[in-house]
């Protein structure tokens, strides 16, 4: 990092921590200084400027040598993030492949160049009048703030779906290492920028900063021009509003958690109990249960119908162990909000999981199985208890199931579980669940969120800040760019997307007087 | 209005004024109170069900029925509106049917169902692993607040661009109608109403508020999903502000200020001095410089190359008359704003209009061309001042001239004035103005905002509060969509737009696993 600490004042350092026993591991570096934010954020502004002048093509070469880069770098990448987050090496090679191809996702997605909105009105007389030439395409806004997540050291951390979308879009970022994996974040920032200069892009492409003040400074700072957030509620709206109260207000995309409820309907229930309950119990208690995606409130029916699909679960989640979570913070955090829900009148413990052994160190969490009666579910939406615990409602009639859901918030998922023979109650269910939820998930479970045109990672708040825009898929790149119209602009001039007749490598779906020319 | 003022409370009264009297013409209505700003926004919520269900054809035709029912009226409105605004009848006249014409074209845009951004990825493997079947669309948001503007009482107000594009997307819309023309506003509102009716659909889709307190009581509103507004920066500001620290923040979309640059090449300076001097005093007197697009900042070369045009530009504005301005704030804000701009070091009164006859009542504002030396162009950028006055500023070399710009903030648009021998230096100027406005004019100007499928009206604040989003051409639509995917879903519960072979009516462009299809 560029500068030096202002005498007299302290500099505090960046710790890596090991959640499997609790101790610390080694000093990574010291915080970033607010001038080196702003030293940065202002090389991000040149970057950014080479970045767009690059081209599509030229930035598409440069996200796939960044997906290069980390796959040379994979096993000693895989290593240090299981020793940061516990997460075990399977799942952070997982994570990595999922990773990199979406780096290589979104060079195609570019290359495609529908993403452009490129438009073009000949001039002509209209019903108005004359109207003169016009044309449009979506442009890079700037440079982008990108907070990564503590539950994905890859996917929605460094070289995540954030930085992917805004360095596909043209946006140098300024990338805010979480403090639960900080060497993760440095060999990350330090691949991708190795990426750029293999494409002889200015590494400035990449910056990486550490420390909450320093987070505070890049929300803050002039030259970015838009803020791209995975995390908490609390700290997301946080960073949100001081994004909205800027002399300069410029768009925070934050995507923080959700309660995601499951509905599963009498028939499938009856029918396909066994089925469910694992599926279900693998689902809360996937990465033990840290994913903004998990299941965390089923509704499942009274009597008969539902008691099968109870006991299994109860025999599935017993027969889970505890898993080491993410940090300290995440730790106590879930075993707070269990204790506060196990406090709820109306809410008793139908299973929990094997826990750690004692004597082992470490911040674990146990998977835990709870029952809310129906009066109780008022005290159980309020907030997302973060971790591998979920909470069970029984339903009677179909009208105490629209009455409960009435007190579900909005959230990233609705999933709803249906046989044919479910189809009337499960249609007035889409309905009702798909008008307060980004995605709805049929006979299966939100955890996993495809890489893919179709995605939508996303939902009214407090799912999102902003219920527009998707985090994952082909459409997060619109969060980084802005519209600009050209009024009788000469073709010698435009971007070469608008020009009449494009030359080849500029040749984009168009909207043309109204008509749509792929 | 329905409900009733509680005991012991004043219920302030709205009043239409006459701009050319300056006086009280007559009252309105009362100001609406907060509990029928509750219960209006509580009925918006059925009135978005009710559109959604509609679907795009349904919605479509009752945009033109709405366009109908305002044609009807056309000659009542235009007389009240002008009795209102002092704006003219031939003015106004066209302005409405710019807004009949843009209801229509909405009804075009949805017909067209491209704005849907409907997407499908079939199950399939990939180098993830399996994906299930995706596919999203986007949804309307719910119901939208629109803050109408005093200096289009039409195209930008009740019947405007907001309320168009609103309803098209499906939403219902809460309108606080502006104080400058209150009564124009509830007769505008009682159109649309009467054309919803006429088209089978509530009434309720078109409701009317009136009031400052009752206009802040939509934005915090918790049925109110998302706001339009056009207007100043300091009333946008403060209702973004509200809006983003919500308990649950709402995208607010501000149409507000800017000083939109004009720059002059000198070949086009020399060779085109009297015809651009003309349009220019046309642009920035027009509608008595009323617009939110007006050229305030205008750079003409230094020395005889720019001489004639300054010139041709004093004459032409000293050949222009003094006209009443909408209202009292406005034409007070502009007779503060132009005395402080005069009393600023380095400015100088270059020429004025004819002013009134001061016999004469009414709120008039005479046109006003000053100059700024080059050293007092960052005082004359701080602020924009609403009304008919434009600001000369004469450049010397190409570095003064881009040294000059760098105090130049972000706008709605900018315009560039060359000839042939002026390509390396428009050219430059092309490519710095367009990284901070939304949309750059070439040899024109820039009032005149065609609805359009290319235009593009917004810009970096404080331009807009949000640069990502139109308010005026048919990505405007966009404001009020969020998506939604659907995982695994049957066909059979898909909206109609999503199924793999959609019936006739129902057939829109779509993305099919990668590949665009129209």
């Amino acid at each position: 990092m560029p500068g030096s600490v202002p005498y007299g004042t302290i500099q505090l350092v960046v710790t890596s921590f090991d959640p499997r026993t609790g101790e610390a591991v080694e000093d990574v570096g010291p915080e970033t200084s607010a001038g080196d934010v702003a030293h940065l954020c202002a090389m991000a502004v040149e970057a950014t400027a080479e970045l767009e002048a690059l081209g599509r093509g030229g930035r598409a070469a440069m996200l796939r040598a960044m997906a290069d880069a980390l796959e040379s770098d994979r096993e000693l990448l895989v290593e240090i993030a299981n020793r940061e987050t516990a997460l075990g090496a399977p799942r952070l090679n997982g994570e990595l492949t999922r990773t990199t191809f979406q780096l290589r996702f979104f060079a195609e997605v570019i290359e495609d160049g529908g993403y452009l909105e490129a438009t073009i009105d000949h001039a002509g007389d209209t019903a108005m009048g004359p109207r003169p030439d016009l044309r449009k395409l979506l442009r890079p806004i700037g440079p982008v703030g990108v907070f990564g997540a503590s539950n994905f050291p890859f996917a929605f951390s460094v070289p995540g779906g954030d930085t992917a979308s805004a360095l596909a879009a043209g946006c140098a970022v300024v990338i805010k290492g979480h403090e639960a994996h900080p060497r993760t974040s440095q060999m990350c920032a330090a691949a991708l920028r190795q990426g750029a200069a293999a494409a002889r892009v200015t590494e400035d492409v990449v910056s990486l900063v550490l420390g909450r003040d320093a987070g505070t400074a890049v929300v803050l700072d002039p030259n970015i021009r838009a803020v791209g957030f995975t995390g908490s509620v609390g700290g997301g709206r946080a960073l949100h509003d001081l994004a909205s109260i800027r002399p300069d207000p410029i768009p925070f995309y934050g995507e923080l958690g959700a309660l995601n409820p499951l509905v599963i309907c009498r028939n499938a229930a009856d029918t396909r109990s066994a089925e469910i309950a694992t599926g279900l119990a693998n689902s809360f208690t996937l990465g033990v249960g840290q994913f903004c995606t998990k299941p965390g409130l089923a509704f499942v029916p009274a009597g008969s119908q539902g008691d099968g699909l109870v006991a299994a679960l109860v025999e599935a989640v017993t027969a889970k162990s505890a898993g080491v979570m993410l940090n300290a913070r995440v730790q106590h955090g879930f075993a707070a909000g269990t204790s506060d829900l196990g406090q709820l009148p109306g809410i008793t413990e139908l299973a929990a999981a094997q826990p750690q052994d004692w004597t082992q160190e470490g911040w674990w969490g146990t998977p835990l199985l709870l029952e809310a009666s129906p009066a109780a579910v008022e005290g159980v939406v309020l907030e997302e208890c973060f971790g591998p615990v979920l909470v069970l409602v029984r339903y009677g009639s179909d009208n105490e199931l629209f009455d409960l859901l009435r007190w579900v918030g909005p959230a990233l998922t609705a999933s709803i579980h249906a046989d044919a023979d479910d189809l009337p109650l499960a249609h007035h269910l889409l309905d009702t669940l798909s008008g307060r939820v980004g995605r709805v998930v049929w006979n299966g479970y939100p955890t996993g969120v495809a890489v893919a045109w179709a995605m939508h990672h996303g939902g009214p708040y407090p799912a999102t800040t902003d219920a527009l825009h998707t985090s994952v898929g082909a459409s997060s790149i619109r969060r980084w760019l802005r519209p600009v119209a050209y009024q009788d602009v000469p073709a010698e001039l435009l971007p070469p997307e608008l020009i009449d007749a494009p030359a080849a490598g500029h040749q984009v779906p168009r909207r043309v007087d109204g008509h749509l020319h792929i």
